[in-house]
């Protein structure tokens, strides 16, 4: 059973046309008078020789050139996966969900370690186990212990076999993002089959503020000119990358955002993409990143009205938090992120699951509590049917006045689907509990993720497509001397 | 400083006007049709007396005159507190927050036990000490070990000496709401006072479905006369009290809600009265309740609109959960429920701080979590402004591409105060965390909770009043045999 999710619930829009003018403006000043600057001589001479004005790294950008380019994007498109069941539509009600993205550490229970190729496999198993995720995401964690030149081949080696899901590229530089069109090209028969559907989906940041840095657009170059989609996202955390109030880094989300799309369409015109948002705030006491802010639900919900005002499919949220371990705080900070989430009607959500310490550590038992809260927020996102019959006026005849619905025949004929059932929750009342052996969440979950590895089953792949992947990883290791 | 919170931000709904047709056929059709149940002959006579059909203590119910009767009850009005700054508005977009109610044990960290008179002060003093809750509610806990009969004089003391907020009246029997409304009327100078403007707002709850109670309508008989507002509340585990769909519980709720406030305003014209939500669904496997629920997220918005559709201010939400500790579980089906209440705008809200185990247990931690919640939310939904000022182009033309806003002008004028302050959250890297004992946010509550109650200082009272109240309790148990 695979499950699309599609959000056909109203949004929760809160910026006036008012406000969404004033943003307008703000972007329109900054390209234009304090403009973008582009770390690789090839993307300012794209940009000179569509008529920007340049100097040096930096292109003083026509708010209406920008968005004559934005306007090329396609609004909605899809991603295969290699199994056609998985496969995605990116933007609309629709709602792609990907796990944890980057962490150089994992955690297991009370274990904090760097992370190991082998995490690296479980995590992609685990994300190919659970039907809410449409993808393991890219770097699912850092796999310390393999080659550093070469680890982006065992990463998408990895994602390409144990899961038939979408993945992310790799963009630690050109050649590597070169790696994984080349391997991707192998998994769907050939260039031109990406080409045609895009396989592969890639995460571009921004060195915020208004900066793109040469291998990050190494990488973009690769990927667009292979017509694979691109998440340009601007990385701002408020009061280091960008200023302190929330209308200010939205108007410069808006210039970073918009430049890096207009690049990608002057490289390939129609080039799909993803309007990226990694929105947060610093702490101003101790200078750490926060995240499940306030300020960050605010920037959320925000982004996806003002990716909608621009006709774009738009990435925010996810299950971020500060918390060091599975407890209450990341419980809460994952919410108050991924319930604005799904208010916004995200169309591609990096980090859903597994993400904990601000992102540094990819945690096993937070990946099972994250799995738990999309599966709820499907559930609460799914409109309600409000017909006559839904009423079940008989079985209020039926109990009367002072009696209880549990064994009249429309509770018996419904009992087993009629509410959501939960995968980590417990209802069980302390005798039970006890009984039980009186375990928190984040012990449950630590049992419920070991349950599923051992259950996880290799989605079948052909034989002479493992080979010739295997073969492409070999020779390229040889190529890269480890 | 003191802080009643006016949430101006959009409501969530998401009901079609055609649903609400749908639902307002329903609670027509099960109020004149199957009647509602009232187990107290002066309600049956007052509803005879105005035309009403009945029959023994089923009254069958034209929803013309329900709504007439609705029609006479205040959509927005005052409770004033003894100290006049914690007085409060209900109604319109103002949202008042008590804490939890009604359980019979307490947990402070590991330790689950009998909740004494003592944790009943010591939750009154936290719930004096956050700005967060309007009220410490009215049973905080159950104190068990203050004798039955009289124990409700201990409460309404505690109540109204160790807080100066306003608080819940009692309702387990008649005499007690009498007692409740005696000990009120000393408290703000007699009765007259508290007639003009109400000072003790009550919770009558409906044995769902379709009756009301004697003892509960003894209480209500009481309140109402001297007009003071009740808060009248459908209790309703899908499942249990009301049938499993969604509808048809919403159609129940209505009808028993409306019912119950048209009883008010035959009682007293012009009572004010609260539309009371308590509405989640029972684990259909174990029968428990489930709290969280998506479910019950649902319910609550749509709560919100019908009580708005009918001119009523509401009661929903709170922060709800199932869970046997204060983990990962408490805190996000908490946060499940209480940021439905804030998309909702709910005017009153209840359990909205130490609420765990499904309401059985006061949790010291747990009350710590929740005012962090509620702190967050407060901030969440405050309006953006957005204006050209807020954009602080100047601070990007100081730090321009690829560098940092740290030093930047803008944000050192603004430091202090531009994001939200945490209470327990903690964005302390894992070093430091370490170094400051590796505590968990549960750890890190139970300090905190203890720190507040050292610091708790009692809001003074006239001498002259608390004698007053010293004698009244010290004769009525007197004559309670207690």
């Amino acid at each position: 059973m695979w499950f699309v999710f599609v959000n056909t619930m109203p949004r929760y829009e809160i910026l006036s046309a008012d406000a969404i003018t004033v943003l307008d403006k703000g972007w329109r000043r900054i390209v234009s008078e304090i403009g973008v600057q582009f770390a690789k001589p090839a993307a300012v001479e794209l940009f000179a020789k569509a008529g920007q004005r340049v100097d040096g790294e930096v292109v003083y950008l026509d708010p209406e050139f920008v968005l004559e380019q934005v306007a090329k994007a396609p609004r909605e498109f899809d991603i295969q996966a290699r199994n056609p069941a998985n496969s995605v539509h990116i933007g609309g009600d629709h709602m792609v969900f990907g796990a944890v993205y980057g962490s150089p550490f994992v955690r297991e229970g009370s274990v904090r370690r760097d992370a190991t190729l082998n995490d690296f496999h479980q995590l992609c198993q685990l994300s190919q186990a659970f039907p809410q995720l449409d993808s393991a995401g890219g770097v699912i964690c850092e796999p310390n212990d393999a080659p550093l030149d070469s680890r982006h081949l065992d990463m998408i080696h990895a994602l390409a076999t144990l899961t038939d899901k979408i993945y992310m590229g790799n963009v630690v530089s050109g050649p590597n993002a070169a790696d994984t069109i080349a391997m991707t090209s192998i998994l769907f028969g050939g260039r031109a089959a990406i080409e045609a559907t895009p396989a592969v989906v890639s995460l571009i940041n921004c060195n915020s503020p208004l900066r793109w840095d040469d291998r990050m657009l190494d990488a973009q170059f690769e990927y667009c000119a292979a017509g694979q989609p691109v998440v340009l996202t601007p990385f701002l955390l408020m009061g280091a990358m960008s200023p302190v109030t929330i209308p200010a880094a939205l108007a410069q989300q808006l210039a970073e955002a918009l430049a890096g799309i207009a690049l990608a369409q002057l490289i390939r015109p129609g080039c799909p993409v993803i309007f990226g948002s990694f929105l947060s705030n610093i702490d101003m006491q101790s200078g750490s990143p926060s995240f499940g802010t306030p300020e960050s639900a605010i920037g959320l919900l925000c982004t996806g009205q003002l990716a909608r005002h621009y006709g774009l499919p738009f990435r925010t949220g996810g299950g971020l938090n500060s918390s060091q371990t599975a407890d209450a705080q990341a419980a809460y900070e994952s919410l108050m992120t991924l319930l604005p989430t799904f208010l916004a009607g995200t169309n591609f959500v990096m980090h859903a699951a597994g993400w904990l310490e601000g992102g540094l550590v990819s945690c096993y038992e937070k990946f099972i509590i994250d799995i738990e809260l999309l599966r709820m927020l499907e559930v609460e996102f799914t409109p309600l049917e409000i017909t006559e019959e839904s009423l079940a006026f008989g079985a209020h005849l039926e109990v009367g006045h002072g009696g209880h619905f549990l064994g009249a025949e429309h509770t018996m004929g419904r009992f087993r689907t009629c509410f959501y059932r939960p995968l980590l929750s417990s209802t069980a009342n302390f005798e039970r509990w006890l009984r039980l052996g009186g375990k928190d969440a984040a012990d449950r979950a630590g049992e419920l993720w070991r349950a599923k590895l051992e259950a996880y089953e290799r989605p079948p792949l052909d034989d002479a497509i493992r080979a010739e992947l295997d073969d492409y990883v070999a020779r390229r290791r040889r190529e890269l001397g480890d």
